[in-house]
């Protein structure tokens, strides 16, 4: 009902809070009718952009306002500039929300309105986790699932190639499996294939592929640059944040971490958005099932394939959905600069762990067979004929070079953390059960993935036979006091089981 | 996993982020492992607070952190005092917030744990939000009801009487009913009943129980004072807000108004905890049905119903609950002075309309059935009595005097809004329909209720006979302005439906 706005003089405070913010006089804010939390709009010429309200009754004059580094850059404030403020009242967004609490479906305008107001910071983190919250009790629709990605995708930047786009997606959610990109990539960008791969880095997990090709080179370029490299080597290993594609899943994702959620639909949405706003026309996407990953069991995989097929339809999108074995760790390595260590050492040595090579051999034959350049089946050896014949390793040495590192690195140039433990078999007998989740919490208790050398080896996966004392595994860091909190955790929870005959005695 | 914590030297700032929050170093920050947004306990001796953080590079020195006034006034801050500042992991709350979002049920100490990290302030919004939007997919079950219930008592502060204490008490919902306590509460009071009736202030309507009496009395007191005012005149009208009752609701209740949602369960809980926090055991709830008002029909309120008595039997309290109609204005105003001005002239004169007597005759009667002084059924005609013999009018004076007003005032003494506006009937014919809707957001737009004199006065409802060019009603307001924009709310939305036996011609 108000249209009240008025006009500030501006001064900058250095206070990040995470969001743009406005200081104002308490007796503004009140005239403005907004108060503390409220989101306001903030003007300035043709540019605009929402902002948190924080009061004062001292800090800041009546007529005006002080603004955060965040909003000043976003506007090209200085000091003293003029700007009009207006209240945001109930926005599409809100309506769209409320009509979903309802039990209503949203169509293709209502649910733009909630990723534009998401995307814009119009939504407060109460409204974001409503939508998020709502997913988990009714899902979204295919109708509405593909409305979130059509909305994902038109609220951010789009990167067009004149040519078909290939690339390869991993869910996650088992350790080691961040690697896998660095043998896929090079292996499809070495048959002439284009696959601008970007990648996320390591959010819950510890480390994604982003922090491992960080370990080798420069993983942040402008979009104008990525395509550059991409149609020389026909092939990257970038990070995908920097380029502001469909930004409304960051802030989605950052509230889903939050609240340890992740609605199935929107992990859909999130992927998907990212690679049509990539150009991508041919995907393969890898779904890991086992104890402690994201998908437990091949019931729940299968659905989610279902989902990644239909909703592939109708984006016009070739796809093709890998299910693999996700129970225990990929490789032998978990932390950026040892996986970076174990992917570089089976380029060069044309061999690794079957875990490792083998699923990036399937995945990269997938894609072959999705391009038509190899027929259905052959994909496989195809792949492995290229990896064996050194010329993923030399695609992989251009990337790297392409992207500003040192293509002549060997894995022993590359710096771990200083400081390491080991653990060692309490018993004799076979390894039966590895816990990811214990695994992953001490590679991050580790420092993994901001510290680049903390991590894990293993010396131990399933089915080995091991002694009383043999070495299970080694746990690095940076850093002796997380090595040692990292070691409380790994001796209170044993990640590896080893199991002999004697299972137990009685008196 | 961290268990890392510093002491640092505490400055002010004189900000207001509606949550107490603490300026950190970005590096001391990182070295914490918190940023902008997390949420860390700190500490002074034996007492600590929950504080949001905020960053900066220059505002504040390593090893100093920057507080705000409501942070240094919980903990007793001056300048240069020495605090811990600890991280705050995952509490208890969080896990039960999990474990609701699995579908499990929660006990009561998980409830408890949810409700203390609501009321401490651990919980961000997105979880408030969370637990909340949870209810609308997945209903809490009587059990998690009645432990929602115990939690938000025994995380507030709780008054005790040593006799049996009476309430009377109505969910709302439609323009009006706000005043309706000022003639319930003194006839019961008037036989020597103990009635300490806590009200809340308008939070969606246009003017709570609270905001009427303040138009006549002090409504803030101290839980000592109301006691002693209760147990001298047998009844309150006060406000309950500063009583800390059930603290946890008031946070709720903010998050439900910005999401517009209102869970049943949840309200159900807010109303009996606060009872049982003011030692209530014998309640009537007022459940009002009709278009635009909180529940639409009866099939509804009747489940409702059922939910209050289950709960009030688990609680041991003696309860009615009475189904009353809903569907236009009680009485002819709406607003905290008009609405003063009707009780006062209702109570002197002994008579009125017939939607505010004959309901606030119902409700005491039905809490002197209660109490055993008067049979079943004689509840409405006892009631009567006291209210036609200048009973209710005596006990409402000296209310009005023990709560510091003016027992002598005369509704002609109480300022109204000096703008008016007049809206007229367009045609000759009955008013059909009154939508509560438009008169409460109009009563708002003109200010109501905060501005104690803006309102409406209806000069027809539902079954009159008007004339073209009789007024439906007038409206009030201290502000020319806000006049205005109410008044074209009501002539875009004609609030009276007047219709004659033509409803339509055609060509």
């Amino acid at each position: 009902l108000s249209g009240s706005e008025s006009s500030f003089i501006t001064d900058l405070i250095d206070l990040n809070t995470g969001f743009p913010t406005v200081v104002l006089h308490e007796d503004d804010a009140k005239a403005l009718g907004v108060t503390f939390g409220s989101r306001v709009r903030v003007v300035k010429g043709d540019r605009s952009a929402t902002a948190s309200v924080i009061t004062s009754r001292t800090m800041v004059r009546r007529g005006s306002i002080l603004v955060t580094p965040d909003l000043s850059s976003d506007l090209k404030l200085s000091r003293e500039d003029r700007v009009q403020v207006k209240p945001i009242s109930i926005t599409a967004g809100y309506m769209a929300l409320q009509k979903r609490l309802r039990g209503e479906r949203l169509d293709y305008d209502e649910m733009l309105a909630i990723v534009r107001d998401v995307a814009t910071g119009s939504f407060s983190e109460a409204e974001i986790a409503t939508f998020l919250v709502s997913q988990l009790f009714v899902e979204l629709s295919e109708d509405e699932l593909h409305n979130l990605i059509r909305a994902m995708v038109e609220t951010g930047s789009k990167i067009v190639f004149e040519e078909p786009v290939y690339d390869v997606h991993s869910i996650g959610g088992v350790p080691g499996n961040g690697k896998v990109a660095l043998l896929t990539v090079p292996i499809v960008a070495s048959t002439g294939l284009l696959i601008p791969k970007t990648s996320s880095r390591a959010i819950t997990s510890a480390a994604g592929t982003a922090d491992i090709v960080e370990v080798l080179a420069r993983v942040e370029f402008t979009p104008s640059e990525l395509k550059e490299i991409a149609l020389k080597t026909r092939g990257t290993l970038v990070w995908g944040g920097s380029l502001n594609l469909a930004p409304a899943d960051d802030i989605f994702v950052a509230i889903e971490r939050k609240l340890n959620i992740d609605p199935w639909h929107q992990m859909v949405a999130s992927i998907l958005a990212k690679k049509v706003a990539m150009d991508v026309s041919n995907l393969v996407v890898d779904i890991p099932v086992g104890r402690k990953a994201k998908v437990e069991d091949i019931r729940h995989a299968e659905r989610l394939a279902g989902l990644f097929v239909n909703q592939a339809a109708k984006l016009n999108m070739n796809i093709k959905v890998a299910i693999t074995y996700g129970g225990q760790p990929i490789g032998v390595t978990i932390g950026p600069a040892l996986e970076a260590r174990e992917a570089l050492e089976t380029l060069m040595n044309k061999s690794g762990r079957k875990s490792l090579v083998d699923k990036a051999l399937y995945l990269a034959g997938l894609i072959l067979e999705l391009s038509g350049k190899v027929p259905h089946g052959a994909g496989f050896e195809v792949a492995k004929d290229l990896f064996m014949k050194g010329r993923a390793y030399d695609k992989f040495r251009e990337i790297i070079e392409a992207q500003g590192g040192n293509p002549n690195v060997k894995p022993d140039d590359i710096p771990i953390g200083e400081h390491k433990a080991v653990l060692y078999s309490p018993a004799e007998g076979a390894v039966t059960h590895i816990d990811n989740g214990v695994l992953l919490a001490a590679a991050r208790a580790a420092g993994a993935p901001f510290d680049k050398g903390a991590g894990i080896v293993l010396h131990a996966k399933i089915g080995y036979r091991v002694s009383k004392g043999d070495p299970l595994l080694t746990i690095y860091s940076s850093s002796s006091v997380r090595l040692e909190s990292a070691l409380n955790l790994l001796t209170m929870n044993p990640p590896i089981v080893v199991e002999g005959m004697l299972i137990k005695t009685y008196p």
